[in-house]
């Protein structure tokens, strides 16, 4: 008998499957407001002149954009996170690693963020967000297959279903990875390119296999 | 049969439910402690003297009522956000990404107090904080309309009773709002006119339904 | 019948009742967790050079110090905060005001500690952080008062009991306002003298009624 | 009769046990995301210059590696925290305490953080970051020994057992310490030994007492 079946099983209910998902979402909380302090109170030489202070927001604009952008990115890989700890019948400690590492690149998130709301128009900020964000893909697909290989859903999927579901994961990792050489030709297409992921991901829910719902639903 | 209805509902008492407020919570609670960030310790000529640190600090009041009112105001929120749950019966991912929205809104938050902080002579300071302001309870209106709409409050309320809250939740917007205009006057007024809206509640509390507690309650 | 009643109260065990301690322990580990920011990383003319690095830290003494400090003061809080709300059966939303004017105090710790950290001879400094920690024990008084009017406790104590409650949270208001003259004389005097707490509490604990730990135990 | 035995035990499963947890992960989640406040953006003379940003971001390496050493070590500390309080059945306001004390060096790790990933170099930056974790480690097995002494085990292991946990907990210690004489002759070398504590856990795992999953497991 080997030694991790003496092993409790942390199981869905119990005080340290919450704990997981508490912590995890303490994360995320944070992460996401952090990065409201990438921007910075604009120092004005007339306290009182309404229009120098418009001036002076008006050049924050890409910071605002970064904001925005970043709490919609992060907020949908909390949302993911949520999804995929729905599917979960336990944890084992494999898990709760592989879920640290995930954290770290979200916790990460907020410099790529300030980075590319500093600097807008470099296509390298574009590259560095792209990178970290495509990392947390990536490891969000390491998630499922960990979860899968060791038996760890409630419901466990057929093979196609189980691959049409990393394939959903996988796929922000190619348009990241993939807008980055477009980031040297022009910033803001590249950028552009990321909110096409949104109608992607209707056109993928097309070909997804029939019973997909009953596992990842 | 459509998609939706072969999902799992994420019902009041379980896991995923209480996920979105421990999430909605952390955020709340981290963007009212940044706040405090945005007080800078000041720079004395001589660290020792008690003269000079109490005109330093003098200097920060307008720092301190921001914090406060900041608080106060991000607080109210946070109440409402509570009331408001405790209404719901169960969560869609619509409701989540509503939520998301408004929590965005609410992350922003420190960044015009910072500002109004700094710059409280300016009548766009006070604009830039009232149109913030406006938009987290005008989100809060859309929230209670999901939420009505997709049958997810525990006792669905006749229309009488639903309209007499979105006009509840919608008031704040019309103060918000209205203040600007005000700001380019006196900026001081404006600020006091926010504090208009506690009396404004309890006069609002006369003409509401009989049976408003039943389901708002 | 008066509009409360038709209310559903918030009682222990519930939803609503977790959301409130749930906001409250985020907001205390962020503004104890902010204390660190005021420490920050000196400026070296030769990086590696350990000698003016060893000189540099410890010229941050007084940053350390305020540190473990306020550490230690808000974890002392945080711990009777946590023994007050194991005390009561349910919640209303006066109570739940009451904690958000206090958790404003306790989120506003952070500043008087870098002040503490930064300006630790100025004898006002020591005087801003008295104030402030003393207006959080005034507000924990005021959170018992009201919680026992209210007969939000689960047990209610007799009169004896609650008088020595009140008394136990008031020292130290009196403790930290006594040590704002002091500080005029010596700040390091004044810091020393909150330490005395620690042994009163023990001096108390003789003179309690026999039967307090019944209802506050 | 003595006082604690009138007092209500901190019974696992209760709201009481469970802020205990949800403190210390709020704690812990905040001091992992605030690692990254310590890379700044840099300044770029030319804001679109891909060449400057790229020698800017390279030069901030130190910066990058602090920042997921920290995230790993931190991350360590909450899964080991994560595995004790597993084998807790109740708590007592002493181990609450010892905690709060532990809790306290977790919070203070961001600063040696931001000083190793300033100072990477400087041999005194490694020491003062080696014994802050050594101190958060030496914590981690009073943290055991109180727990032992007070019967707050689940399980009350035999004393070889009991012996295999400290010593478990206490290697940390020894390892972080004796990396001190190493940085003074290479940063990096010493840094290296850190990760050497990976294989030592499972040449110790070898050691261990045939039982001791049935009491740590």
């Amino acid at each position: 008998m080997t030694e991790p079946q003496h092993r409790r099983p942390i199981l869905r209910g119990g005080e340290e499957f919450s704990r997981v998902l508490a912590f995890s979402d303490g994360l995320f909380a944070i992460a996401m407001t952090l990065l409201v302090v990438g921007i910075a109170v604009p120092t004005l030489s007339s306290p009182g002149d309404e229009g120098e202070l418009w001036d002076a927001l008006r050049e924050l604009d890409s910071a605002y954009i970064s904001f925005f952008i970043s709490f919609a990115v992060i907020g949908r890989y909390w949302i993911a996170h949520h999804q995929f700890f729905r599917l979960l019948r336990e944890l084992d400690y494999g898990l709760i690693w592989l879920n640290m590492v995930y954290l770290a690149f979200v916790a990460f998130l907020p410099f790529p963020t300030a980075l590319l709301g500093t600097y807008f128009e470099n296509p390298l900020s574009v590259a560095v967000y792209a990178v970290s964000i495509a990392l947390v893909s990536g490891l969000e697909v390491l998630l499922l297959r960990h979860a899968h290989r060791h038996r760890l859903l409630e419901r466990h999927p057929p093979n196609d279903v189980y691959r049409w579901g990393v394939l959903a994961s996988s796929l922000p990792v190619l348009f990241f990875i993939g807008s980055i050489p477009l980031a040297f030709l022009s910033t803001t297409l590249a950028v552009l390119l990321w909110f096409g992921a949104v109608p992607l991901h209707a056109v993928m829910g097309r070909w997804r296999p029939a019973d997909v719902d009953e596992y990842f639903g």
